[in-house]
C-alpha cells in the first residue's frame, strides 16, 4: 500500500497532490526503481478520485523519466531523475544462484518499516527523527558500577539459563517501584520483555488471530503498526483529538460496530501527537472497555517523562473492572540498548503472555535485567529521572519557542505536557515528505507525520523530537525548517495560479 | 492432545498401558483436577484400539478415584489419590472479577510447555533434565573483565537504541569466527538473535503461515514444538535413526507427499538422540532439499561440543544451492543467561528476517552482545570451548560407565560424538514416566522422551542430560535409575501374569 493522501479541501489540483506525493515517495526511497505502480484504475478507485486525475499525474512523472509503461506489465518507477538522495544503501547483494527465494516466502512482500523509509542522517545533521534519550546524559558510570556489582555477586546465576517471567530480583523492585503508582494491583503480575516492542508482539500473540480487529489511536507509533500487519490483523483507529488524545466517542463508535479484540492506546503525551487524556476521559475510555468487555492495553511508555502540569493516574491504576494491561520499558527512561521492558497484566493474561514469551525466545537476558534491577535498587532511576525532566523540560521549551519564532503563522503544533515530540501541522495541502527532502538538503531531519497513520494519512502532519537535541541546535534546525515551510507555501501558491487552467485543462479532457 | 503412545508388541495389555500411562500423566501433573479427558470413542480411534480398551482403562482409573464421568458432560480428572507429586506450583491466582479472559484469548487452552510438565529440582536433587554449561565452570571473572571493558570504551554506542541486524562489532567478530568453518559464504549475511529459540520464531514468521508444513526430526526439541504449535503449523517427522540422525529415505519420502515449506535439522548430537547425521547423508539431505527447493535449517548449537571422532562440515558449509541457513548461539557454549544467539543466512533471507526481527522486539540487547564480542575477540571463546569439551568428554565417559555398569542388560543407550545428552530406551512397555515419578521421590530426576515427540512417542525412553553432573553424582543418579529400572521390569512380568486374565475378560466382553 503507497502512503497516498488525497486532500480535496486543498487549493492544489489533485493530480498535481498525487503527482507530487508520489515523486517524494521515490525521492526518499519508499519507492525505487523496478516497483510497479498501481494501474490508474485501480489506484483512482482507492484514493476516490477520477481516473483522469491519477493519468495526469502519471503524465507528468513520466515526462520526467520517473516512470515507465511496459505494454501488458503495468507502470514502473524507472529511476531517480535527481540524484542527491541515492545515498540510500543499496539492497544486499542477492545470491546469483537459482533460488528464488520471493516464491518461498509466506508473503510476497515484506512490509515496509521505518528504518527503510528514514535513512540514518550523518552526525553533523540535525536530527528531529528519532524519539530517544540522550546518550550524552546517560547515567554511564553508575550503570558500569550496577554492572559490576551484579556479575560480582550474582554472576552464576545472571549468566545461567533463567526464568520466562523474568530475573527474580527485577520483578521485585519493579513490582515494588510499580506500587508506588498504584499500577500493580493484589491480581497483577509483571512479566519480564525485550522492551514494549516485544509486549506489543506477545498480546498480539495471545489476543489476536489472522482476520481479527484491533482499534488503536489514528495517528499512532508505527512499530505498533508493524506488529499486526505481519499477522493480517486488521488495525483500526479512533482519532486523536488536538490537545485532548483519542476521542472516546470515536472508541465507543468503532466498538459498536466491529467486534474489536483489543484496543492499544497511550494516554500520556501520546506519540505522536504529544496529546493527554483527561481523567474524565480516562475514566469514560475504561467504561466503554467494560461495556465492551475488551481488554485495552496502556502503552505507558512516556508517562514517567511529564515536564509540566499536574500527574493523572495510569488506566491501569485507574482499572476496576481489570480489563487493563500496561506496557513499559527503560528505553524512554534510561537506555534503550538493553531491550528491557516489563508487562502488568492480571494474571491469567500475565500467565499467557509467558507462554507466547517462553515460544519466543525463553526470556529476556539477565545481565541487562540484572543492571537494571540494582540501578533501581541503589535509587539511581528516579535520581536520573528527575535529572533528565529537567533536561527535556528546557528542549521543549527550546523547542516551542523556536516554532513560535520561525514557523509563517499557518503552522500549528501541539503543546505536550511531557515526552520527547511536538507534532506540527502545516497549511493544508503542503506535503511534509517534499520539505523533509529539501530539509536533508540543509542537514535537518524529521519524521513525517503520514509514517504514522494506519488510515486518513495528513500529509501535511510531522514529528519533531528534540530529546537528543541540545537548545541550540533545536533553534537552528527550526529555523532552516520554518524557511522552507515557508518557501514551499509561496511555491505552493505560485503553482496553484500557474496550474489552474491545467486542472480545468485535465477535467475537459474526460 | 495427550501424550499416549500404545505399544501393541508389548506384553502388558493394552487397556493396563493405557491405564498407567493416563495415570503417570496425572501424577506428573500434565492432566490436573478439571482437565477434560476424550470420550472412548474418541480415543480409541485416535489410538487404533478397541473402545473396550479404552472402557476398560477408564474404569480402572475411576475406581481409583481418578476420573469421574459426568453425564452430558464427559469424563473429568478429579484428583491426585497420590499426594507425593502435589507439590507443582498451584496456578496463579485468578482475578475473582467478572472478566472470563478464557474467552477473550485467540486459543482457548495454552499450549503445554517443558517447564510445566518438569518441576524445578530441589538443590540437591540429582537432575539429569537439563542440556546446559555447568554454571560453576562459567567463565565469570574473564566475562566481567569484558563488561566492563566495553561499558567503558563504547558505553554509550551500547546503552543508545541500536541495529535491528546485531551489534555491528558482534556481527564482525562472529563472521570472521564463522568463516574459519566454511559457514559464512560470500553471499550469506549473519542476523544476531535472541538465542537459537528467537532463531526459529523469526524463520516461522518469515515461512510459515497458518495450515503450511514444517518438516523435522523426530523425536526433537521441545522448544522448536512450541514453536509452531502456537501458530497452526503442520509439523510431520521423519524419523531419527538409531546411531545414525535423520533418515534421508523419510525425508525424501516426506517431501514426495507434502507441499513441505521448511525442514529443520540438527546433524550434530541431535537432541534429544545425541545422533550425528554421516558426511554422505549430509550431502543428500541437501540433494534432497535441492530437489524439492525447500529450505533446511540447520540447528548448531552443540555441534561445538565434539569430545569424540572426526569433525564433519555442517550442511551449511556443505550447502551449494543456497537453500541452507544456519541457526547458532553461545546457550551451549558458555553463558545461556545472555539470551544471544545468531543466524546465518543468504542475503535475501536474512533482510526478511531482520523484518521480522524489527516488529519483534527492534534488536537483542547491546550489552550482552557487545561483552560476547569482547569475549571472542580476546580469543576466550575458543579457550573457553577447549576446557568444557574435555569436561564433557569426562562426564559423557562417566554416563556411559554408569550405564554399562548399573542398568539391566535390556536397556539401551546411544553413544553420541558430542553434545549434553545421552539417549536411553528401556525395555519395551516399561515408562519411562512412571520410572521419573519413582526417581523423583529417590532424588534424581531427567526428561521423559515422550517430551521430544512430535508423533510415535516412545514412552519407554529418556534423555539424561549429565553436563552440568559431576562424575559422582553422575554415577550415584544412575545407579538409582539403574534399581528402579530393575524393579520397574519386574514389577511389570508380575502384572503380565496377573493381568493376563484381565484382558481376556474384557476382550470376551465385548
Amino acid at each position: 500500500m503507497l502512503p497516498l493522501q488525497i486532500q480535496p479541501g486543498s487549493r492544489i489540483p489533485l493530480y498535481a497532490q498525487l503527482r507530487d506525493q508520489l515523486r517524494a515517495l521515490v525521492r526518499i526511497g519508499h519507492l525505487v526503481p523496478g516497483d510497479r505502480i498501481p494501474p490508474s484504475r485501480e489506484l483512482a478507485a482507492r484514493l476516490g478520485v477520477h481516473r483522469t486525475t491519477v493519468a495526469n499525474a502519471y503524465a507528468d512523472l513520466e515526462a520526467e523519466g520517473l516512470i515507465r509503461g511496459h505494454v501488458g506489465r503495468g507502470t514502473f518507477i524507472c529511476g531517480q531523475p535527481n540524484g542527491h538522495l541515492s545515498e540510500r544503501p543499496a539492497a544486499a547483494p542477492l545470491k546469483p544462484g537459482p533460488v528464488r527465494w520471493d516464491g518461498l516466502f509466506a508473503e510476497e512482500r515484506a512490509e515496509e518499516t521505518l528504518d527503510r523509509l528514514l535513512p540514518t542522517p550523518s552526525r553533523k545533521t540535525i536530527s528531529f527523527t528519532v524519539a530517544c534519550p540522550p546518550e550524552t546524559l546517560f547515567p554511564l558510570e553508575e550503570f558500569r558500577r550496577c554492572c559490576n556489582a551484579v556479575l560480582r555477586h550474582h554472576g552464576r546465576e545472571i549468566l545461567q539459563l533463567g526464568s520466562t517471567d523474568g530475573y527474580p530480583p527485577l520483578r521485585e523492585v519493579l513490582t515494588a517501584w510499580l506500587r508506588r503508582d498504584g499500577i500493580v494491583g493484589p491480581h497483577d503480575h509483571v512479566l519480564i520483555t525485550n522492551g514494549c516492542q516485544q509486549g506489543f508482539d506477545l498480546l498480539a500473540r495471545v489476543f489476536l488471530r489472522s482476520g481479527d480487529t484491533v482499534l488503536l489511536e489514528n495517528p499512532t507509533y508505527p512499530g505498533l503498526l508493524a506488529t499486526f500487519a505481519g499477522r493480517h490483523i486488521r488495525a483500526i483507529g479512533a482519532p486523536v483529538r488536538a490537545e485532548a488524545g483519542v476521542d472516546p466517542d470515536a472508541l465507543a463508535f468503532a466498538l459498536e460496530r466491529n467486534r474489536v479484540k483489543l484496543i492499544v492506546l497511550m494516554p500520556d503525551f501520546q506519540n505522536p501527537t504529544g496529546t493527554t487524556l483527561s481523567l474524565a476521559d480516562r475514566r469514560r475510555v475504561l467504561e466503554i472497555a467494560e461495556r465492551y468487555r475488551v481488554p485495552v492495553v496502556e502503552d505507558h511508555i512516556y508517562a514517567r517523562l511529564r515536564v509540566r502540569g499536574q500527574p493523572i493516574p495510569s488506566l491501569k491504576a485507574l482499572d476496576r473492572a481489570g480489563l487493563a494491561i500496561q506496557l513499559d520499558s527503560f528505553s524512554k527512561l534510561a537506555f534503550p540498548g538493553l531491550r528491557v521492558g516489563w508487562c502488568v497484566a492480571p494474571a491469567p493474561v500475565a500467565e499467557r503472555l509467558r507462554l507466547a514469551k517462553q515460544a519466543a525466545d525463553l526470556h529476556t537476558g539477565q545481565l541487562a535485567q540484572a543492571a537494571a534491577a540494582e540501578f533501581i535498587r541503589r535509587g539511581l532511576l528516579d535520581r536520573h529521572l528527575e535529572r533528565m525532566r529537567k533536561v527535556y523540560r528546557r528542549r521543549m521549551e527550546a523547542t516551542e519557542a523556536a516554532l513560535e519564532r520561525y514557523m509563517p503563522e499557518e503552522v500549528r503544533w501541539s503543546s505536550p505536557e511531557g515526552g520527547m515530540c511536538v507534532w506540527a501541522t502545516l497549511p493544508a495541502g503542503l506535503d511534509a515528505v517534499e520539505l523533509l527532502v529539501r530539509a536533508r538538503e540543509r542537514g535537518v531531519v524529521f519524521a513525517p507525520g503520514r509514517l504514522f497513520y494506519l488510515e486518513n494519512a495528513q500529509p501535511n502532519t510531522l514529528r519533531l523530537g528534540f530529546a537528543e537535541l541540545s537548545e541550540r541546535r533545536i533553534a537552528r534546525g527550526v529555523r532552516i525548517l520554518g524557511d522552507l515551510v515557508r518557501e514551499q507555501w509561496k511555491r505552493s501558491r505560485v503553482r496553484r495560479v500557474a496550474q489552474g487552467n491545467g486542472v480545468s485543462a485535465a477535467v475537459t479532457l474526460v
